[in-house]
């Protein structure tokens, strides 16, 4: 008999951001205590949680006596010590996802490998120790442009680059990285799976993707894709079979390209809840958040289902702005049908900082979509 | 324009019981600041809100001095000091709902009155000083069984009694009261009207209540009520000239009878938040409580449509246990299809406490029905 609810049992969750803050609305709901460590004082976790501690989320000692206080550890960031986490998972403390899943995901040069190894359809790639080595490698100056990443740091776009010319590798960090073979796709694509630890799985319905050209950011989150059936039964094949190949507990967000010929390719993963499924607090018969604590308590998953179509709008903070954040024409927004805000509670806004969200729910996805578009030429996140 | 969002703006709680830590999911989705007064350093607000304090609600001295800390002041139960509600509206602060809606309400006589006053088809009534009063009206003791109830105080069934024979009136509270005509009816229902300081009005859909017979509190609330189009136009028509009669801000939730001849009589109503409006957290495009914070401060009001159709179980204490809580078999109902519990965080269970509730969503309302009822056979409110 699990007895999480209203009971001494606790939760921890490395770092306080947005996602940790939207998963405290159901450990809310579920009256299940929580921790939280996050660097700043400030964070938008700090709220709502029952104990919070301020420290850093990379630092092995921290994170140890952070984990050793709770039954179940938990995280809504990649960047955490993972060394710290295998100490706490020997000693008998539940961490989730697990730390070899980090582990493989952490460094992007080992998470490609991981594909390879598992058979999993990705872009092509070479790894490299240091950016300017990639022009030892014709192969990829003879094919521009390409896709540079760094292994490691990577985050909402940095870390991220297009070469266009053999020069551009001269202005890039010389850090281990991969190239990638850059993907004429049609759609990004995402596929949430859900694992508990006695292994029931369930994937959420593929959502597309539309990218700001400029910042590298999700602009829209629409539910579902509007593509083939057929297309989007693959894209939920594939996500099952990396979810099952890291045998993850929790979530996992599986980011795909469907290419030019209908191939499904993984980009990148992520072991939490995620941008792509923030539409579920509104769409879903059951929240990504609400699904992680029910995936990490080995509770039943929920169904994944989506009541309504759904468009979500991140609400990034406008260029030239850095200062006190204001919501202009938030009123406007609310007075549109479907729409819901959700303000992270970030003091300070500054270019392409993720400030907030916004989810536009109809039964109808064209009109849901097209309330979004009104969404997004109207609110405004600028200084006061 | 309103500037309320990650800002200085100070909303003002009183009560910070089950229904307030609901309002707390929407005051941290659009980072408003928050203040709660509860008697109880327990209360179930008490995490999630910015700033806590403990102290009678019904001491006009502890009421005006939380009250001069915040810009807009709500409440989320009935039983405030209003004298001390008046000083602060005189003061300047905005009180929603006003208090002037509180005084019609909070004695039931006066509650009475007020909709003989407006027209308002409600059960025929006489006022008493005290219960043995009644003795004295053969109209009464003529057509037994009818309802007692006490003016004041009155809360889930309390205060409220079946008069069977005269001798019934003697183990009574000798409090003032009213005599009612027992009405037969058909259904229970219930609609909640929102309204904003600009005076826009949206009605929710009207939902069905079934009442536990020993407890006299609600044990399924269903949306939509499964009753005629006819019917549940006239109850919603019903509902927005109560409303319309008091000129509240914020949410005014209206209990009525369906007679056996379809004649809609008004039961009670309670300008707050309310049990029968829990369902439209998972059923509705805005739930009750986001809709209370935009009437009150004056944002657009949002579609109160349902995305599903719902059911509501209440969850209350099983009888014959008293003490630290536990919830057996709530694993087994969350394995059920489109089932999501909600836990208020009350540490200690005794009989009929409102501990929480679950609500059942599906596109289907036969199919959440039986869910519902399973549900409720399953989960077990019992002590450790």
């Amino acid at each position: 008999m699990k007895n999480y609810f209203s009971s001494q049992f606790k939760l921890g969750i490395l770092g306080g951001g947005q996602l940790g803050k939207m998963m405290l609305y159901d450990t809310r709901k579920y009256d299940i205590q929580t921790y939280v460590l996050d660097p700043s004082n400030e964070a938008p976790s700090k709220v709502a949680c029952n104990h919070f501690t301020q420290g850093s989320l990379m630092d092995y000692e921290t994170v140890l006596n952070f984990g050793r206080k709770v039954d179940v550890l938990t995280f809504e960031i990649e960047s955490v010590n993972i060394d710290a986490l295998e100490t706490l998972e020997k000693e008998g403390i539940k961490v989730y996802p697990q730390p070899s899943v980090l582990r493989n995901i952490q460094d992007k040069g080992v998470q490609k490998d991981f594909y390879k190894k598992h058979n999993i359809p990705t872009a092509s790639y070479e790894k490299y120790a240091f950016a300017k080595a990639v022009k030892e490698s014709p192969q990829w100056l003879d094919n521009l442009p390409f896709i540079w990443k760094s292994c490691t740091g990577g985050y909402d776009g940095k870390g991220v680059s297009v070469v266009r010319t053999a020069s551009d590798l001269d202005t890039l960090p010389e850090v281990p990285c991969i190239a990638e073979k850059m993907i004429p796709f049609k759609n990004e694509l995402a596929v949430i799976v859900a694992r508990n630890v006695s292994g029931e799985v369930k994937t959420y319905p593929v959502v597309e993707m539309e990218f700001h050209p400029e910042a590298n950011q999700v602009e829209y989150v629409i539910c579902p894709a509007r593509i083939d059936e057929t297309v989007a039964q693959k894209a939920r094949d594939i996500a099952e079979k990396v979810s099952n190949a890291f045998g993850h507990v929790g979530l996992l967000a599986v980011e795909m390209f469907q290419t030019e010929n209908d191939e499904i390719l993984v980009n990148e993963v992520a072991p939490r809840p995620h941008n792509s499924g923030h539409y579920s607090i509104e769409g879903s018969f059951t929240n990504q958040f609400e699904q992680h604590l029910r995936a990490i308590l080995d509770l039943p998953l929920g169904n994944t289902d989506s009541k309504v179509a759904s468009v979500m709008v991140n609400l990034v903070g406008d260029e030239g702005y850095t200062g006190p954040v204001k919501y202009e024409n938030i009123e406007h927004i609310m007075g549109m049908d479907g729409v819901t805000p959700h303000i992270y509670g970030k003091k300070e806004t500054r270019p392409f900082r993720k400030m907030g969200h916004v989810t536009i729910v109809d039964h109808n996805i064209e009109k849901a979509r097209t309330v979004a578009e009104k969404v997004k030429g109207s609110i405004k996140v600028i200084a006061q």
